[in-house]
């Protein structure tokens, strides 16, 4: 019998609420409090499943690949030798999963909200395939407390994070990017998703003004992302030697089983319009 | 006084319509149906004036400029010496208004709908700006009867076209795709809008299919343009001679007025992610 059930689930994309997607709902999956936000999981016909964090799209099915990839291989295929990894937040598992897929490499993971992990685990196994690989520390606990007093451990720290409200907040701070920079080998990447320049310039802006004050080089780089607002969406590296732009790991990738990141893909993305290099690139950086 | 009118108009994404974007509604300005479509200008609190042909978003304030300097301009800075340029569609005059740009370029514009010109000066004159340059030649009548029997006139023939449905199907058949070959010169360019691979995949590989038989060097490019579904979306160009990725007329940007081209992002739009490739580059394209 046809489903006549008629349920949508909307994120809202700015605070002003003018702008929505709405997706139709197959199921509601679950739905929890956590200590530190709103949990929903939901399956929809266009996207599959979607995880819900605050009422904001944080992953689904249909287009999680490009943010997992694109958040970890321009770094992981730039540095010239990683081998000790840093995730902060990443509860989903999906930038772990693909920073894992590089051999040798191992990886400290740091999320706050320990039932976004549990989440992950049970109704997003594509994304949590790797919370039981031996090269995995998974560590339920504040990132921002994390790297304090961290010295000269990491070839690169990847802050995967929701918006900068929130849990998320102290993870765009400078003091917080201080002691990152500080956890860094001297040869070590620091990459984070900054959001869409369509819907947080300002905050661009400001952001990328910390970092200059303390990486030698920062430069952004792009995605197409279509479950996120704006889908033009940025990552940032804050980087103490290399040009992340150059790739120094250049190998066969047909074992990665990659669906959007390639070597071409990885220089594009550094590649940006002018709007956005307006927003990006004042002071000559 | 506040306004607390809560009107919006969506756009859905497939014909399974389980998919929309929702855009709250300052001003319904203009409703008309033409003889081909329906004509809709809405104001809405986040994109601006936007205009819906057939109730699909065909142009908007906030958006317009990627679309139409990217219909455009990696053509003009490819080819060696663009001169006589023919867009067929383009209504809005978007496309018109950044090929003359280029000094010395002369435009033949070929649109079936009066209607949409109409509105378009009237509505929306950021776009319709172009419209009484003595270089542009603006041609009320359908596409497909103009080129029959033309040959070796144009150094690019550019198809802004809506959907390959309504009146634009024509603009998707092979019989159109060989008038166009005959009426370029050998030098030629061919490009058009090819969709979003995340909702046309099947309509791309049959499109590529056709186009193969008849052009020596077949090549899609992307851009993120946020006004339409998956925002991930192609171009494909169709060439008698040269690579389209090469830039050729490599000169000073600063009198074009760009906010989305440069010479990066000419380079980078030819990169096609792995799950792109797989639709864009079968029997080794």
């Amino acid at each position: 019998m046809e489903d006549r059930r008629n349920i949508w689930i909307e994120e809202y994309y700015t605070s002003e609420m003018c702008t929505h997607i709405c997706l139709r709902v197959k199921d509601y999956v679950y739905r929890a409090q956590s200590e530190f936000q709103t949990v929903d999981v939901v399956d929809t016909h266009d996207w599959g499943r979607v995880m819900f964090l605050d009422s904001v799209v944080m992953v689904c099915d249909k287009y999680e690949f490009i943010y997992h990839e694109m958040i970890s291989h321009p770094l992981l295929f730039s540095h010239p030798s990683p081998k000790r990894i840093l995730i902060i937040g990443g509860g989903d598992g999906g930038a772990a999963r693909e920073a894992l897929k590089h051999p040798g490499v191992t990886v400290d993971m740091v999320e706050i909200d320990g039932m976004v992990v549990d989440v992950a685990r049970k109704y997003f196994p594509g994304c949590a395939c790797s919370f039981d690989n031996p090269r995995l520390n998974l560590v339920i606990g504040d990132g921002v407390e994390f790297v304090k007093g961290k010295k000269d451990e990491y070839d690169i720290i990847v802050v995967d994070s929701t918006d900068p409200i929130g849990p998320a907040v102290g993870l765009f701070e400078e003091d917080f990017y201080r002691c990152i920079n500080a956890a860094l080998k001297p040869e070590g990447f620091f990459a984070f998703q900054s959001e869409s320049p369509y819907y947080y310039s300002d905050f661009q802006k400001q952001v990328i003004g910390k970092l200059r004050k303390i990486f030698p080089l920062v430069k952004p780089y792009t995605a197409t992302i279509p479950m996120y607002p704006g889908s033009f969406w940025t990552f940032t590296v804050g980087s103490r030697k290399f040009d992340p732009f150059e790739i120094r790991r250049r190998m066969p990738l047909a074992d990665f089983s990659l669906k959007y990141y390639n070597y071409e893909i990885h220089e594009a993305a550094f590649a940006l319009p002018e709007f956005a290099k307006k927003i990006f690139c004042q002071e000559g950086a």
